[in-house]
């Protein structure tokens, strides 16, 4: 073998990086604007990040080396100190709410600001707001939200803990009963809230059960923070790979605790001073809180998708592996077709989410306005769409960035990737605000109910609400089921029709399987993936028509990924496909290679726009925090710097040298001694 | 709603447990003795774990709280003390590594004993063995394997390390001639070890470029461990979410490091005095090692996925979640279709693996048999099953540990829960030892050539070697695929031939797709997924076959857990079975609902055994440390407990409160009394 080339590929990384640059096509300010809804937007976005990034607080890089305890106390100087400058700079909300965002860390202060607050303002009285509105937006105190209990959790009927009134003195008297009441996973209970809302059975001086309500309950003193009298309160204990480290889950029980009557949050609900029970006017009003927070998570899973698309990107770009070609340079990892066929759908479904998040809540706003004069026709529909959504866009997102984080091979396992603490604190999202898998049922529930009603011919076609509309397939007066050819898959509302087809089918299947029927034991998953893609793809076709306000190159290479993000899904759904007929293997060859073909095509044209792509995101180095994703690509340099961080190395010789590796290599070396003596004897 | 009936769901978890245990129909000890391959070794293993349980030291409760320098030296002491247990006990080889298997740590050594050592053992010459093998087999010295540089990993034969023959000194100069050549991700390399095997080029006198080869390099003094002169080497810091932390990877640059011609493994290829080079006989004579390495990998996925299988389906089955039935009892949450369709198929392919690993073991046995009397013939077919056999198992084992954690909700993200911590230790098995991405390339190459080789009738189907027998359906003279029909499901020897027939025509159609034709870009996944299904499948035949040796009521039960392994990996490979025709819709209805429907049906029949079946993995509560899988079932006593142990837990106030939370609540409470002063004011 002649000797190689010299080639410098720590140089080389900068040189890929820059060269992909020049390749895009895109101007990365139009789209990086289009993504952020507006220029306004991204200047705020910039602006604050400016004032974030210059606290050596808020310095991300240290991280990684802090025990649990360490990261606890550290998020405590965050959030004092997010404080501090929000007063300083006197930010409106919304300032607030985007540096927070922009913060990217674990603080027990979110669960104030997304959970306690809108129980006071969803949820309580006058009394209730005028004792405590101020104090409660000022974090005069602070927060947190007590509903799962050690034995419960979805199943907010279960709930243990009772909440009993007592006339005698006009008091509510908070109890667990039995060790499993005890309040558990509260976000900032463990060691940081002062008060919490505290969701109990309501039990009224005759014994009745009205069921879970919410009661504000003083958990820690104001004067020392010491736990009040009759309230055993601390932290849950680490969590799965060392996951949201820095938040306080805790856990709490209460031991005949007394609040006063006023303290429970009655605009809908109350309990007069004799103690008679004031039924709430609609049960639902109160479900507002829970859908916002779902619906946010649309674009929150697109953002985090979006920053491990970044990470994976650059560095796939830079890193090379291979033959050597003749300059010997070997080849760009990005672009071997089983890289870019995991990596760019992730891409896709980052722009997707981001867009569709905004649809999703500005839907969602309509219906509060609705509510707020108590209409509650459109809730049951939403309700269904937002389990859909927030299943399949959490259940994606933990899915793409590990997939994001194993097509960077071995360097990806380490911690300055930034994708592991990426994954594990987006991976409880698959849990909470509702369990995936029982979030599934809803939305079969609902679906099957329009269904059986347009088969019925209960419901006009065109009086089905905008999520379901793909049932409109199943009218008797409407068409037939599409043909499937190579050209479907070019064509942008063919898929989308394939898609609501596929949903349309099955549903109508399952609402026609008699009561004792074959059911299987994954439909619901099945079902539900169906109907929530056949609602996305529609909008991605609206999104489609709606690039026509970009310029055109920026609309083609955005255009390209939202079709990548149809054909994609269509892939992953090509068993329904094939199982309802909507294709079929006619004896000539196999049925899904088109499509297979067609999603490599757009991969390729895809490609070159990849790194101005996730430019667009805007991310900075500081808030991707990883080393594999710097923007300048140079990743070889900033590992290296890393890891001369590492508290292991200021040691030239192990603390555990003297006490066990030692005595190890000694003992082995006598042994070895004894038996070369033996040996020699022999 | 009347008050509900008292229940202690803490008190009914363990009755519960007991129930399941009464329901099962096998006996435990002979299922267990099975999965360990006979009461004999099942005695060891009892016996070693009864010595290591009563060391303190190597209790697992407490390892969550510590961070990551601690994890490091309790390694350390844990290294020490084994060693220290090893000669008190006068431990055989089997005896030895039965016992650090058992220990389910993390440690250091492991690298040595199964890397660094299998290299003498290997490759080195007999001058070389003379003076370390007892060294190196006593642990006098404590070796690592340096082959993965920061700028290459998989590719090896870009190393850029290299190894310069100085015949004046007879040495060979190690050198790190650019920052990426920097060795990287070395396990024991960091703090621990003394010396390495480096793989690096060799440069002969002439400057030719023999490739990498491998060089014995001391890297600490074997008086104070400081690094040797020319040595820069460190610990490479974190890994992802805290994976591997007691483990010290480490980087190492050689400035021109001098080591003996002898220290050179050259059992296969040499260096003269002069500088002459020596070729190896057979290149692939040195490839034992790695193989060995992968098969061991078969069994560790299913002890793995054991492990994971044992808690969650313990946990659910005294989880109780939903309405309460007449005695006021809520549904196990096990008995929920999608739990259980979840659950039960790990449990199969922790069985399967299993049993697959021995068979694989020792067919790897006879290989290296032959291999030593320099027989290549069979490495080629092994060295392909064993990529596709690697990349199975553990792409199954990490999607089935997170399937397992989720499936417990919420208590599932709890550190204590176990899973979090058994995922992230075995993540990495997804990318080391060949990335799984790369792997599947190997085994889609050999499955070419050979399918080429039948039909172009080169290859005589009787001479087709096991792992690839799948192919003999290709031979012109052969059988017409089968039709699918209901009862197809409920014959292991059916569903055996409809994966082999699926693995065929698709590395049939594959092969026969012209040079520049349409391959998309996901295509060596699928194929090398239908390859290795079709190996696995015709080897779980044979197991079931073998099962007639138990008695019938256990040979039943493993009976039902071996056909639900072959009907879900039917499941999984609905869309090639559709795709190839070999399912087709015939306008009948859905035509995967059969399969479906027998899958859910297998699930039922299993699940009254699914807590015996776990049962006879025989791990005790302190080998699977999960307070969701203690062996009584009383979950929430053993959550409540760990809680007690959180280092939090120990100040009734945190110390954030005085710097950083005290000055925040402050803050607002003035700001609140601000604005009621100017409220009032109003």
């Amino acid at each position: 073998m002649a000797p190689r080339q010299k080639m410098d590929i720590n140089q080389q990384t900068a040189t890929d990086m820059k060269a992909a640059r020049s390749r895009t096509s895109i101007s990365v300010q139009t789209v990086r604007n289009y993504l952020y809804g507006g220029q306004e937007v991204w200047d705020l976005h910039e602006r604050l990040e400016k004032i974030l990034v210059q606290e050596s607080l808020f310095d991300k890089q240290h991280r990684d080396f802090l025990g649990r305890t360490d990261q606890f106390i550290r998020a405590a100087a965050i959030i004092n100190r997010l404080d501090e400058l929000r007063r300083m700079h006197n930010w409106s909300e919304e300032e607030y709410t985007t540096a927070s965002t922009l913060l990217s860390e674990t603080i027990s202060t979110t669960l104030h600001d997304r959970a306690f607050q809108p129980v006071f303002l969803g949820q309580g009285s006058p009394a209730l707001m005028e004792s405590y509105w101020d104090l409660v937006h000022e974090k005069g105190i602070q927060g947190c939200y007590l509903q799962t209990e050690l034995g419960h959790g979805t199943n907010v009927a279960s709930l243990e803990t009772t909440s009993t009134y007592i006339p005698e003195t006009q008091e509510f008297e908070i109890n667990s009963p039995s060790l499993t009441s005890t309040k558990w996973w509260v976000g900032a209970l463990g060691k940081s809230a002062t008060h919490g809302a505290v969701q109990a059975k309501l039990i009224l001086p005759d014994g009745k059960d009205m069921g879970p309500h919410l009661f504000l309950v003083q958990l820690r003193s104001l004067e020392d923070h010491k736990p009040l009298r009759g309230i055993t309160v601390g932290d849950i204990g680490p969590k799965a790979s060392g996951g949201m480290a820095a938040q306080d889950q805790g856990f709490a029980r209460f031991d005949h605790v007394r609040v006063p009557r006023t303290n429970m949050f009655s605009k809908f609900a109350e309990v007069t001073t004799e103690g008679s029970y004031i039924q709430p006017p609609h049960a639902k009003l109160s479900y507002g809180g829970m859908m916002y927070i779902r619906a946010t998570m649309i674009p929150g899973a697109g953002w985090t998708i979006a920053k491990a698309a970044t990470v994976a990107i650059r560095y796939t770009t830079v890193r090379r592996q291979g033959e050597p070609d003749a300059k010997g340079l070997e080849r760009q990892v990005l672009t071997y077709p089983s890289t870019y066929y995991r990596l760019l759908p992730i891409l896709s479904r980052a722009f997707v989410f981001i867009e569709l998040g905004r649809y999703t809540i500005k839907a969602l706003t309509q219906m509060q306005q609705r509510l707020a004069s108590r209409d509650t026709s459109l809730l049951p529909e939403m309700h269904a769409l937002l389990c859909g959504l927030k299943v399949f866009v959490t259940t994606h997102g933990i899915i793409d960035i590990e997939t994001a984080r194993r097509s960077m091979g071995g360097h990806g396992y380490s911690a300055f990737a930034g994708l592991g603490r990426l994954y594990i604190e987006y991976l409880p999202s698959a849990t909470f605000e509702g369990d995936n898998f029982v979030l599934d049922g809803q939305v079969v529930r609902a679906a099957t109910k329009l269904c059986k009603a347009v088969l019925s011919s209960a419901l006009v076609v065109s009086k089905l609400p905008l999520p379901s509309a793909y049932l409109r397939l199943l009218s008797t007066t409407g068409e037939a089921p599409p043909q499937v050819t190579a050209s479907t898959w070019h064509d942008v509302q063919s898929v989308v029709l394939l898609l609501e087809w596929r949903a349309a089918l099955m549903v109508k299947n399952f609402t026609q399987t008699p009561a004792n029927g074959d059911v299987d034991a994954s439909v619901n998953q099945r079902l539900a993936k169906a109907v929530t893609e056949a609602f996305i793809a529609a909008q991605v076709g609206e999104m489609i028509n709606n690039l026509a306000n970009l310029p055109s190159e920026d609309a083609k290479a955005v255009g390209c990924l939202y079709k990548l993000y149809l054909l994609t899904c269509a892939e992953s759904a090509l068993v329904d496909l094939l199982s309802v007929g909507l294709i079929r293997h006619t004896g000539a060859g196999d049925p899904t290679q088109d499509l297979r073909s067609a999603v490599k095509a757009l991969c390729i044209e895809v490609l070159p726009n990849a790194i101005g792509l996730t430019d667009a995101f805007g991310f900075s180095d500081w808030s991707l925090d990883s080393a594999l994703g710097v923007f300048d690509g140079r990743v070889y340099e900033a590992l290296w710097q890393r890891v001369q961080m590492e508290p292991m190395n200021k040691d030239e010789v192990t603390p555990a040298y003297a006490p066990y590796i030692r005595p190890l290599l000694q003992r082995g070396q006598a042994a070895a001694q004894q038996k070369m003596k033996l040996d020699s004897k022999l």
